[in-house]
């Protein structure tokens, strides 16, 4: 990813972030930081949204307290170039861009948000220690016969009403095995990036990928699918930890 | 049911939706939706309301966040024809409909709720591993002599102040045993609609019936009682999941 | 407690319950209620608050959704004659009265809040179990050497300023032992009245009554104390089902 | 400490808290005290804040409920003289202050957060039992390998960006280890005094300090790097608490 271009603060840049239109990338980004604080997702500056708008891919910035987000706080990045087209002055890029940009890349996404739920980084723990089912492997993490599995689609971005071909592109059925690989944690975010990429293809169905002791990246072929499949997931995963605890196989 | 009416988007049927009153139906869907949400009832769009007001039965759609709902995307239909009398265009009737209309038809119902609360399906996991007393079997939960089931009616719509012949129609008291049916989740939820409908055949007593693996549906005379009920509903079904985890019985 | 006076529709009763000060017990009560839904104390029209204003008490109805409450709900009884002095047509009055007045003559207290709080229960199951040490009994909540005591006063009125006499008057230290009695629920709420006022007797440095499988009673000598108690035990309660599940001692 | 001063209340002491900035420290405390609460931190009456301006200490005050905090509640400290210049008349002064100014004095930090989180007084009380690995000591929380941890600076007010020298001065690793002192509580908040500067001098790189059976106090060079500290170690140590119930190992 070559981010040589230098930050840039003319009234240009600047109105890529500002509109009056709540749906508006730069506005929908702070209202959904702001709304996944309270979940308990990007708690101490952690975790990321972005959104793909056209050929631009809006980024929460690094570092920030999510729930004080504002539009004038994001990066904004041309997708065929990769290059910022604009860059808040005193603000940092996220690690996760290169992560995001797998999800826009490899699933043709809309929207990927990472998260740090704790739900999330125990259900890896949980899979490292191999406490489940011998069927579950440290590198996947497995559930079924839940409803609220119905709520996520093949590969992330699949739609529930298109089937093409001989292929499923549809949500999971409720007697479908959800899966969601586990990758191993970096000193560094953005070495994520094989990993995560070699995740997505080995498993083309999964619509996240799980991070060892670090947290999940969630995608969608837009907005409110990406939030509502991130939804379904916690669920899931928060579930997944209750039933360990209460001595319950998840498979 | 026969849903073959075409979707009408005349005003008259757009009038069924409109009102400044707060407790008008398509409003009060909206703001039990918002309330749910935090609840955790209705996370990743799942779950669903419906309120019956005279012949006409006001459905909240399938796959729509629910926190962010609105009074125009209800569907209506009428409770007589079985034929929806406004269709949102772009949005697909619940799958939950014929399961709400048997809490019409057979319990006299004025309102449903439908959530996939984690306790609640948490609950039925529990009575599937039978880990709870002997006398628990897999297809019922029990509790009794907790204050909070003095909350539920019998049956679910019976009044708390009128008791008519030989049978009990008020609340239980906390000497009573609560019992909840649990029926085995489907592929498909309209068809549970038969066991849905049994268990509550079998169970006049019950103000709900539990979906293993997937939820609850509860219902009341009015929105207030179908309400409170979820409520306390819940309450028991997370105090019971804690119990089990603290090694005490239900019963 | 004779409750024969015709419940009073005139203005002079409605203007009982009619203030723009948000501190007025009428209004106080609503504010409070809507608080304390979201602190999961009164789930499902559970629970009850009540406030002593000079001679008169208010009180939230019963069977009432708390976190709608509104003024105009408001029962009011002369402390002196224990007649209502206000009777909402419609509405129920609770059968937590003759448990609130027992806070108001034996502590007197300036207001008493009644809980369901799960965690206020959970605590009630594990004594009865005697699931902690050999020391606890059935009838006593015990717990000790955590800071959060501190913020619980002797009997429930006392100051954290004045020590009259030999007697300590103010708060608990932090090597004190908070005990709580715990006695047995009835069928009846209005039956608890003997066996709260004998345990309010037989321990008068506690600062509330458990209700097994039920909830919990605390008062203090305003608004602000019961609130901060009410608080701090429910933290202690929570604190000490968790140390359960940890296999940790509460004393 | 020399508090000798009497309170003042001429304009000079009101101007000190009185802005329409809602960043000025006394608009600043009441607003995160009221996020603190939200979040547990501050349940009746318990913990505290504090933020440094110049030469001036602003302190929330004594036993107020920490949601209802107003800026004319506000003490303030002269930093060189250690005198009040600014004490609200019916106040008391918190008595965590001698613990604020060890952060100031010792880590040069601009904002202390005290905490009464139920996550740090479990932690505290697993340390105690020594039921984690034998490496984990009584007097010391350890935890490594969890994403989170990246968003603490060594020593709590290092910068992320700067290391001068050999010595690292930016935010932990993802595969360092964290260590949080714990010190005993006694039975008067301010004769905690010695041991937390003890233990801020022995624990260089310790950006807290835990206090056992009572919370933790927590600091940062400013309000925002001290609450998403505040924000990623209460994250850990729920995580810790939640992974222990699971037989997870923390090192």
């Amino acid at each position: 990813m070559d981010n040589t271009a230098p930050p840039e603060k003319d009234e240009n840049a600047d109105a890529l972030v500002l509109s009056t239109d709540p749906l508006h990338p730069a506005n929908h980004i702070s209202d959904l930081c702001r709304r996944f604080y309270t979940l308990g997702w990007v708690t101490g500056t952690g975790g990321g949204v972005s959104i793909r708008h056209g050929d631009h891919i809006y980024l929460a910035p690094s570092g920030v307290q999510k729930e004080m987000m504002q539009p004038t706080d994001m990066f904004v990045m041309d997708y065929r170039t990769k290059k910022y087209i604009r860059q808040p002055a005193v603000l940092k890029p996220s690690a996760c861009t290169p992560l995001f940009l797998a999800a826009y890349t490899h699933r043709n996404a809309g929207c990927c948000i990472h998260t740090h739920s704790q739900w999330a980084v125990l259900v890896t723990l949980l899979c490292e220690s191999n406490l489940q089912s011998p069927t579950s492997t440290r590198h996947l993490f497995s559930i079924k016969e839940i409803e609220q599995i119905k709520g996520l689609s093949r590969g992330g971005t699949g739609s529930s009403e298109i089937a093409e071909g001989g292929r499923k592109l549809g949500n999971l059925g409720f007697f479908d095995t959800l899966r969601i690989p586990v990758i191993e944690n970096t000193a560094h975010e953005e070495d994520l990036k094989d990993s995560l990429e070699a995740a997505m293809r080995e498993w083309p169905e999964a619509c996240a990928v799980l991070v060892r002791r670090h947290g999940v990246y969630v995608w969608g072929k837009d907005v409110v699918q990406a939030k509502t499949q991130a939804e379904s997931l916690d669920y899931l995963f928060r579930l997944a930890v209750e039933m360990h605890g209460l001595g319950l196989k998840w498979v």
